[in-house]
């Protein structure tokens, strides 16, 4: 459909974008979603990317915008053991903007959904002076425990799955004009690694979360809600397969993206034993410090206001 | 707290919000939050609210903000017979935000919430160039069928919970330099009729909606998802106690809030056979169209990008 959002509609809008939904009790039309969870409980999170803070749309199309906006919040659904299962998304933006790329975004948001199992159930569409998408995403643990941060004890080994870095590579690679690089697309449209969410949860667990501020600073959010510290061993930890061209390509030393990088939404948990599935990249240690065994940055977080 | 958003942070921030919080197997510290929905089926809702569009801070207190954004996804909650169980907020504000303020819209989201019973789960800080609010409310069902748009049936009375024309005579008299009337409280503030929801659900309410675009607008939903049409008897609905002394004093005339307004949250539920506790306010008629008997004003709805 050609033309601007509010030549198009709220109403227009919502239309074309749950025109493919599947049919449900409740469906888009309707007040609210019923979204079945079997046990009984059901794990929600919501996470807010805002134009030129989380996303520039000369750097990412507006469908690959609403992959990554989906992805966050999926991951950290995964993150908690939990199996995705639906999304309710908050879009505003101005009037102004391009209706074919309001639909785009949303199909991007559908899709990143349908890659793990899950669907768009609900949404709310505004007016807003710059683009903004609110994504809330609902998982089922099927009877399974939560896998919460506070849950590392010493002795446990410390696992990834996916890999670190390449989003901020893309990042990098992007702000220094270098969108040829293959890290680019790590940057735009990220690749948690739902499925294993599950499985370490059924491997047993004991803490896990994933990469969205950058592994220094969310290993710290679980050292200090578990009350422990870690010794990483730096030459463990997977890496993207496109940082090491972004690190030659722009001089920067790959280890900046692995540690400090966020939005990869890799998930790092603790096992109480090796699992060969995943990489053993450290161990849980006594004390509240964390140890980069093999580092050559300073690990540094994100913070969304600094 | 004194200061600006930025001085305070995303982290400081959350924590300060979250202070109160009653304690949880996954609390705000984790990637997600656990949510208790016994029958195993979770009712959920978004919705977005922009400064300068659904609110001014120069005519709602921050605080205030935060009550009426919870009460409108809440609402939806309540509109699908459910009871409101959780709440997850993503909130954008600049950096230069007052972070008392940011504290004071939190503690009215988590007010809002408890006035239905409901606690604030989760939620999202960021930076943004506008303040922007969205709410997602969860429910539950407990064994109940939801009550969805599409089940009026023609021979249906239609019964109101709550007051109408509330909130618009408020706003109408805030753009009119009036604070000075009551009607303005019903606009900062509004009072859905939470436990209504799973009443008229136990009492076989065949559909149901919040009024949240406005009675003509709201109702014409309900029209095109059940196939029928409806006829209101306009002299039988419940108006808010504020409205009289608005139109008065502002020479309009009230009906104008009454059918167009939005922003009030009552519900508007059919029903097989009337129920003492509600006003019928008019019945489900064959066809498609909705007759207004006794209107003196022409009927609109809210469109958000028009």
């Amino acid at each position: 459909m050609a033309g601007r959002l509010d030549e198009l509609g709220e109403f227009g809008l919502v239309a074309a974008v749950t025109a493919g939904s599947p049919p449900s009790p409740a469906g888009p039309g309707d007040d609210a979603a019923v979204v079945a969870v079997p046990d009984g409980r059901v794990v929600a999170t919501t996470d807010v990317l805002v134009e030129g803070r989380h996303f520039r749309l000369d750097w990412s199309a507006p469908y690959d915008v609403g992959r990554k906006a989906a992805a966050q919040s999926l991951a950290d659904v995964a993150a908690m053991g939990a199996r995705p299962v639906a999304l309710l998304v908050g879009f505003g933006a101005p009037g102004s903007f391009v209706a074919d790329d309001a639909v785009a975004l949303a199909r991007g948001l559908a899709d990143e959904a349908a890659a793990c199992g899950a669907s768009v159930v609900g949404g709310d569409v505004v007016a807003a002076p710059a683009v903004v998408v609110s994504v809330t995403a609902l998982g089922s643990l099927d009877g399974r425990a939560p896998v919460l941060r506070s849950g590392a004890r010493v002795g446990d080994v410390v696992v990834v799955a996916g890999a670190l870095g390449g989003a901020a590579a893309g990042l990098a690679a992007l702000t220094a004009g270098r969108d040829d690089l293959a890290a680019v697309a790590a940057h735009r449209v990220p690749s948690p690694p739902y499925a294993d969410g599950v499985a370490l949860a059924e491997a047993g667990a004991t803490s896990m979360i994933d990469v969205s501020d950058g592994l220094s600073g969310d290993l710290r959010h679980v050292a200090v809600a578990s009350g422990v510290g870690f010794s990483i061993d730096v030459s463990a930890l997977p890496v993207h397969a496109s940082v090491g061209e972004a690190a030659a390509a722009l001089g920067i030393d790959e280890q900046e993206w692995v540690l400090g990088g966020g939005d990869d939404h890799a998930l790092v948990a603790t096992l109480p034993a090796p699992d060969p599935r995943w990489p053993v990249v450290g161990r849980v240690v006594e004390g509240d410090a964390v140890e980069w065994v093999g580092a050559r940055v300073a690990p540094r977080a994100w913070e969304h206001f600094a």
